[in-house]
């Protein structure tokens, strides 16, 4: 396969804007990739474009990338609309980097976007309904359009119910504590303040974040990822059309490995655990290589079990981990630089290439007050969707200058 | 590129199931589609699963694929969930097509499934909706999850309306008659009465469809697909592993490309037209070398424009062509032998492999009574959505056997 450069990233700042819509957010995002990788609109030759809930928040079922990339100025190339809910624009930078790795095409572009916000909340958060098994959680055949479940106004996300309960899972196993919970949301405030894209940008301390509204025991209002809005894209391309262009100096990617989750009956490792270990294998690398990560802390205790999926410590050990200062910067292996999905934001569709964005810069070393020192091996964890005892989608790449 | 053969292929019955969901449909089509490859669900290495509408008609709007194949029997594998309106499946085809022929992969699994029906028509009516552009048509920026635009109660598709709109400019530059469009769908009721899995199976005369309720001028109501539901599967393997497993002789791929509509200033042919071409150039062949072909007549008329834009005859001719035979049985190169969108149905997201599943049996003499005769060389034309002057996608696939 052919060697694959991320020549250009860009992103939105992340957070609640109302009356901006999918157009507007991904062309800033696009925009801003162009720019950063010197090409134009009309250089790209495939897109895949990854988006999870604008259906049943805004109406465009279909054809969002066609529409997104039609406000670019791109046409009348292949592109394809991907979709794994919160792993959606990690599976289209897959689906990029396969088409640049394939020898197809020699510049791709991936976008990641998502326009959560809506006058009626319940609609944002009913729509998260809509990433698990719905003929399930409504006992329709078929489904239905009343989602969610039982709960026909929710006051949260499913989601938080469902990492909730993994926590307290993992809490009675290795008693992860909620202390060591709230020092993830401590650390990654402290990381989105220093972070120009982060939706929540002033730091906070370990008490506020336990005193905080509890959404879902032990999870309070802090320690859980907001409603946000916003895009992000990269560019990938071919070794050889970087060396032409003089980008060759960009991040290289060593691995992108897409996995769904495991079958009921199945005694596979997690979805994240098999994605981990294959892109390690394909990168050749091992945890201890790693500088700089970017996890899915949907819910901040997500990054304490990511550390020990991901292999920074044993089983059990990701609130010991925190506590030793090794996550931070300064620390051995600096984890969500970019302020994570906790304080950066996760606008669904939109998370996996901000992690993208973030790893491109701090190999480049473009992040300023929040760069972590000789930066040359990064990874990305972004999972999505959930199904039985499993994530739907996981999605591990892993960038190398 | 590895070469690639659709080692196994299979569908459900198209038609109106209000109480199956898509894992009931799905999984019909996919075990269908692994015993004729005499493969297992454990031997599918990738899935690429094409949907368009499950968000807004049973809510569920992520994590499709991962749903609907743990019914299959398959997970821990990678995933992707494609759309591209009503050519979502063929989009499924091309990007598990591309995992194939790239290498990364030896067997990969296409799947395309649609569930249309709802006890609510106007559901079904509005999704339509979402496959143009929503902040346009609803006139709100971010559109808004009041879909398809003026009209709150359809009483058709959208795009009855904009076939309508440009079936009319064509009759005004060529003369296309109303009787030549209704000889498409007597010509494809004809085929449908033949096929076991086609929707409509009752013959028709021209009379019967010129009398029959007008949709929008000059569409009457059997010129028109239905809605229905409905499910198909591919299943694509590298020549080489083909070759080992005794499945040599299953049709190869010769083209497989897909693009999207150009820009509102562009003066490039039409999204069909460039994909028609390309897929010419991609397998060395041109449309005096076809012997079967399937379009997409979403209405009749789009048939007699489709067989302008392949090639089969010369701008302006195709209403003459269908008057000659020699798109029918015995004729030249007999099209929609399936019974085409018209007649074996059009759900929406298993369209595109619903073609590939007629050509591929065509090409493997299993069509009984509509079987063309030495059928070598097949060509499926496939378009989804609608965005300014041309369609969003459109997908072109070239089989051989």
């Amino acid at each position: 396969m052919t060697g694959v450069l991320v020549v250009g990233v860009g992103m939105t700042t992340f957070g609640k804007f109302l009356n901006r819509g999918i157009k507007s957010l991904s062309s800033e995002a696009v925009a801003a990739a162009l720019a950063d990788s010197g090409l134009r609109a009309g250089d790209v030759e495939f897109a895949a474009v990854g988006n999870a809930m604008a259906g049943l928040i805004t109406g465009q079922e279909c054809i969002r990338g066609q529409v997104v990339l039609r406000e670019c100025g791109i046409g009348a190339i292949p592109i394809v609309n991907v979709e794994n809910a919160c792993a959606s624009s990690s599976t289209a930078f897959h689906v990029a980097w396969q088409a640049v790795a394939s020898g197809a095409v020699d510049i791709a572009l991936a976008v990641g976007v998502e326009k959560l916000t809506h006058e009626d909340k319940t609609v944002s958060l009913k729509a998260f309904g809509g990433a698990v098994d719905v003929e399930l959680s409504t006992g329709k055949p078929g489904g239905g359009t009343s989602i969610g479940g039982a709960t026909e106004t929710p006051s949260r996300s499913v989601f938080m119910d469902l990492y909730a309960a993994s926590v307290r899972a993992h809490i009675q196993q290795f008693g992860m504590t909620k202390e060591q919970m709230a020092m993830v949301t401590v650390k990654n405030r402290r990381f989105g303040a220093l972070n120009p894209y982060a939706q929540h940008r002033q730091p906070v301390t370990v008490q506020q974040v336990l005193n905080d509204r509890v959404i879902a025991e032990p999870l309070t209002r802090m320690m859980c990822s907001s409603i946000g809005d916003g895009a992000a894209a990269t560019i990938l391309m071919s070794a050889s059309a970087a060396s032409t262009r003089g980008l060759r100096n960009r991040p290289r990617v060593l691995a992108s490995v897409l996995t769904s989750g495991s079958l009921p009956a199945s005694d596979l490792p997690s979805a994240e655990r098999r994605a981990v270990l294959s892109a390690y294998e394909l990168a050749g690398v091992g945890p201890a290589d790693l500088d700089v990560v970017e996890v899915h802390d949907a819910a901040s205790p997500a990054e304490l079990m990511a550390y020990e999926e991901i292999g920074l410590c044993e089983p059990g050990e990701g609130g010991t981990l925190i506590e030793s200062g090794a996550t931070d910067l300064g620390g051995r292996c600096p984890v969500n630089t970019s302020g994570g999905l906790v304080a950066r934001g996760h606008p669904v569709g939109a998370t996996g290439l901000a992690q993208i964005c973030e790893l491109a810069w701090q190999l480049r070393g473009r992040c300023g007050s929040r760069q972590v020192d000789e930066a040359r091996l990064a990874l990305a964890q972004n999972g999505g969707g959930s199904l039985g005892n499993d994530t739907a989608a996981q999605v591990v790449t892993i960038l190398a200058r």
